[in-house]
């Protein structure tokens, strides 16, 4: 990997990855979500994400490049930190800390999208520019709406508390 | 884990964890990037990043606990990323990489800090509250500085092609 142009494919492999792993972690996270807000979020999410793949499609095929994805050490670290969850915390704490895990996701895909728009513009693919804005743009709702979920799951605990 | 005060504890360890694993990352960073600019700021950001775990101390004793990291996998799964790009990119996919992933740790904290920031509200907790919020400062302040850092390198790359 020497160029630019390079490391966008191979970024862009990467997240292509992190969105079909993480088609397989949201249902995990739904079924083990007890807060009926937080589930509806994150099956609206998956669906979300699978639009996404399809937008991805699109972008790999406006560089003349076949979808392929790349081993992501990042977003792997991220649903083993999300499995680790599942499997260890019980009530409140596992909701509230699902949705921090969620939450540091959005913040990984919010980054990668950044730099992935930023690098397409920059080598003049501007169809593959507004797709990623357009995906960028839906992961800054989602977690703006996750934000909006922690505030309020950890503050009713306060009062049931 | 069962309540809010226990998946903060976690959370916090975790942190801690991620915050020394980064102080082993960050000097092989800053020797593999060839930009000046960014060798410097990485290098800025791990004394930052010391003060943060003296900070992160001070968060430990002000809920009386002892500062003890908790491998995180998440910050594991990053810093595997980024030594994968000192292994396979060289030139301009080097550095531009490089400084995505810091951008990508960054977001990481960014979302961590914002929780914990949060729950440490929630709990009561208002010295380390205002530790947290210091220390999430830094880090948006860190990730601002790459940003820009970004902009600059793939256009002084598009100037130079």
């Amino acid at each position: 990997m020497k160029t630019l142009a390079q490391a966008f494919h191979h970024t862009l492999q990467d997240i292509y990855y992190a969105e079909q792993a993480l088609t397989k972690s949201l249902p995990k996270v739904a079924d083990a979500a007890s807060n009926a807000d937080f589930k509806a979020l994150v099956n609206a999410h998956l669906k979300e994400t699978k639009e996404q793949i399809k937008l991805l499609d699109k972008v790999f095929a406006s560089i003349g490049e076949k979808a392929v994805g790349v081993k992501c050490d990042a977003m792997d670290g991220l649903i083993k930190e999300t499995d680790g969850i599942i499997k260890e915390a019980t009530g409140v704490a596992l909701d509230a800390s699902l949705i921090s895990a969620a939450q540091a996701v959005e913040h990984y895909e919010i980054a990668r999208y950044g730099t992935l728009r930023e690098w397409a513009k920059v080598l003049g693919h501007s169809e593959a520019h507004d797709l990623l804005s357009q995906i960028l743009d839906m992961e800054k709702a989602a977690n703006s709406k996750l934000t909006g979920l922690a505030v309020t799951v950890v503050n009713t605990t306060k009062k049931a508390a």
